[in-house]
């Protein structure tokens, strides 16, 4: 009988989960011994409609999986079977990253254009990480982004709720339900049902009852006195299996009984306004958790129309960012060496604009107010505070990548500084990012010596 | 300095893959030494927007992953930092999964309601499954439906043009970009440019080059050169970095002065309908490969307009499943031992309605053709097709996981047999999944007895 295939990535695999248009390409660079400097940049084309902002996150897995990238012998051999060279083979035997990273420290809210890192190392190198650093940045900052939003709401329109991860289900696999945990923390979020991610990143982990424990006990009143009897004071319980009113009574009645402090209790589907002030009055101080549907829009709502809740429980909408599934995050060659020097570059495809050379983003403040970015060439310098930091030279970590609680407090402070205006989960105004002069004209002549060369 | 941590998943983690809520019902399980026999019946409440099927896959993952489930000492480390008991957590160190599990085979069509799997086992066993089981067979399943959009397009309206997977620097995290390029296969399509899910699961894979190939050489003529001089024959040029008409003419004429056959052209922006006609022209024979934007909405209407493409390469789309990044997923307790013997459950919330008891779905076919499902109880006898056959018994494999090509196989011939009106694109109409007699008489009697029960 052939043995089912789970399909673990582990460290040994990172190599291989790139495109394979990309060690097409590394070969052919090898053979034509065409292996300049170069620099690509990682950028958002536009945010996802309703967005004012992203939230930068997943720095930390790019920075791993740059110390873990290698070609094993596994991975050598099934490229082989793939009828690469061998020559090309023995060279990729003994890769390894030896080039720089700047990158925005996670936290960091970020515009269209502006770079969220910038590699710059052969070309060799630089091609391989394509795909692997789109599908980390790309995710991590789509969660963190809509995890900022909810915990935004919170913050502007509510009373300190605390927002919980439940989404680990509806992920799309177990690399997502593991990193939408950790970008739903940087992003605001105090923990997640995610245990995994609790062992692997230090999140905080909540969880109590799903239905199926209610529903396995003889009545709903034996399996609320079964939990009281086994989690005694601040135990939750889930409440709208049979009867949402009457489960909350029934909540009440078995921790006065068990002589226990009710904890709270959890609201799952109905009318979730309506029942949650109902509820609220029946449980007094206790807690009332909410989580059928969260998102944003629905927090927003909730609190319009006067519901009461102590915590959220987000789930599909935050772990698939389910209005927004998708980033245009690209990976774009921004500069290539040519005699010596690194030439900006740029492809002129319509609708697809990449803006040439290494960059920098400035970002003005007034007051303690975000007033506007302007992107920049790196040379340039600019009114503002520049974003990017050097994080990798020659291949080596060169600073402590910050630890989930700065990112986390980064956020919380940048949202602080960014104007409302721009913060609307509906219909959000533009925040300003500008481009330098020098950037300007340096487009313009990159394009212009382009299609001389291509005459 | 600290290291930074990528979050790897791998075999011995698959345990802690889970929400917190599972592992506190354990505990209370355990505590109260309540541990009845338990059916839990995974399905999909309704279908995404636009959807007239869905395509079950992620099975294979599912039988992997109960082969792999155990709490090694790093988890029960974790777990006791966490406040579970030294007791419960003794009873981790043994577990393994004992029950059984019925399921579709990967590949076969389902509707709302009807279980994609069912798991009987022990109630601790079956509780700790629920969060990996969706994850896995809910995204999968999403991407597997996507991508049979894709092929039933192509095979209807087209001219039986290639689909490759693009989408893994879009996908969700690592694990979901090797499950889609799984699922995309299954769904149809011929192969991914994830070299992983080669190495992995045997998908076929592809790849040539990227705009930094091009942008890398002095120009896009010295670029194609090179590309000529490394491969030769058969090599697909991508056309649009300058401009797209005159990167084709150019591919040509170096395929010409190289002397090699050319493969083909690859187009990746502008107007791709336009593009392609007057592309298609300048290379003859050799393939139009497109990939930008690329869903079953815009194949059926680049057919319409009278696109010409050999081959078309989706990539966000597919891999977020983009207009429909979620499904409705769940994994419900629909039975629960009492006293000896399976009694059927179901919770009563307002608009989650859950069919009792373990189930079966026939279905009815007239001259090759689906007629209806029907979902019965496991006990009736119904006219038509069992869909469920039993994988897993006394926690063993006892039937072989169909392999891939298996797979992908049954998709394309059940998608024969489902009349053209419930697989168009938009506004399907809903395909008849009828309810038996008995799961009817069967569902009315659960919620009169609970309802009782509960007074």
């Amino acid at each position: 009988m052939s043995a089912p295939r789970f399909g673990h990535v582990g460290p040994a695999d990172l190599a291989l989960f790139t495109d394979r248009y990309e060690l097409t390409m590394m070969q052919g660079y090898h053979e034509t011994d065409h292996d300049p400097l170069a620099t690509f940049s990682v950028y958002f084309r536009s945010l996802p409609s309703d967005r004012g902002y992203a939230v930068a996150a997943g720095l930390e897995q790019v920075l791993a999986a740059l110390e873990e990238l290698a070609f094993g012998d596994d991975a050598l051999a099934f490229l082989a079977e793939q009828e690469f060279d061998d020559d090309f083979l023995a060279e990729l035997e003994s890769f390894s990253f030896t080039g720089e990273i700047r990158a925005l420290p996670e936290g960091t809210l970020v515009f269209p254009n502006e770079p969220v890192l910038e590699v710059t190392a052969p070309l060799f190198e630089a091609q391989l990480l394509e795909t692997l650093v789109l599908n980390q940045v790309g995710y991590q900052t789509l969660v963190a982004t809509k995890a900022a939003r909810m915990a935004d709401v919170v913050a502007r329109h509510g009373d300190d709720q605390d927002l919980v991860d439940f989404g680990s289900r509806r992920a799309h696999g177990v690399d997502a339900g593991l990193k939408a945990a950790r970008a739903a923390y940087v992003g605001g979020f105090e923990g997640t049902s995610n245990v995994l991610a609790g062992e692997r990143f230090g999140v905080p982990t909540y969880g109590t009852m799903a239905h199926s424990w209610v529903q396995s006990f003889e009545t709903e009143r034996a399996s609320f006195e079964a939990f009281a009897d086994s989690y005694g004071d601040d135990a939750i319980y889930l409440v709208d299996t049979y009867d949402t009113v009457t489960g909350a009574e029934r909540a009440v009645a078995v921790a006065d009984e068990r002589d226990v402090r009710l904890g709270g209790v959890r609201l799952d589907s109905g009318d979730l306004v309506a029942l949650s002030k109902r509820v609220a009055e029946i449980v007094g101080d206790a807690g009332v958790v909410v989580s059928s549907s969260v998102d944003e829009f629905f927090i927003r709502t909730f609190f319009d129309d006067g519901g009461v809740a102590t915590a959220f429980g987000p789930g599909t909408a935050l772990t698939t960012s389910k209005d927004a599934p998708s980033s245009g995050v690209v990976y774009k060659l921004t500069a290539v060496e040519r005699d010596g020097a690194l030439e900006p570059s740029m492809k002129l495809s319509p609708g697809k604009v990449t803006y040439p050379g290494q960059k920098e983003t400035y970002r003005v403040e007034r007051d303690g107010s975000f007033v506007r970015d302007v992107l920049a060439t790196r040379e340039e310098s600019i009114e503002g505070r520049p974003l990017l930091e050097t994080v990798v030279e020659d291949g080596s970590l060169v600073a402590d990548p910050p630890t989930l609680s700065e990112a986390r407090e980064r956020t919380r402070s940048q949202l602080e500084s960014l104007p409302e205006r721009y913060r609307r989960v509906s219909d959000p105004d533009t925040y300003e990012v500008r481009i330098s002069d020098g950037l300007e004209a340096l487009e313009r002549r990159t394009k212009r010596d382009r299609i001389d060369r291509e005459r």
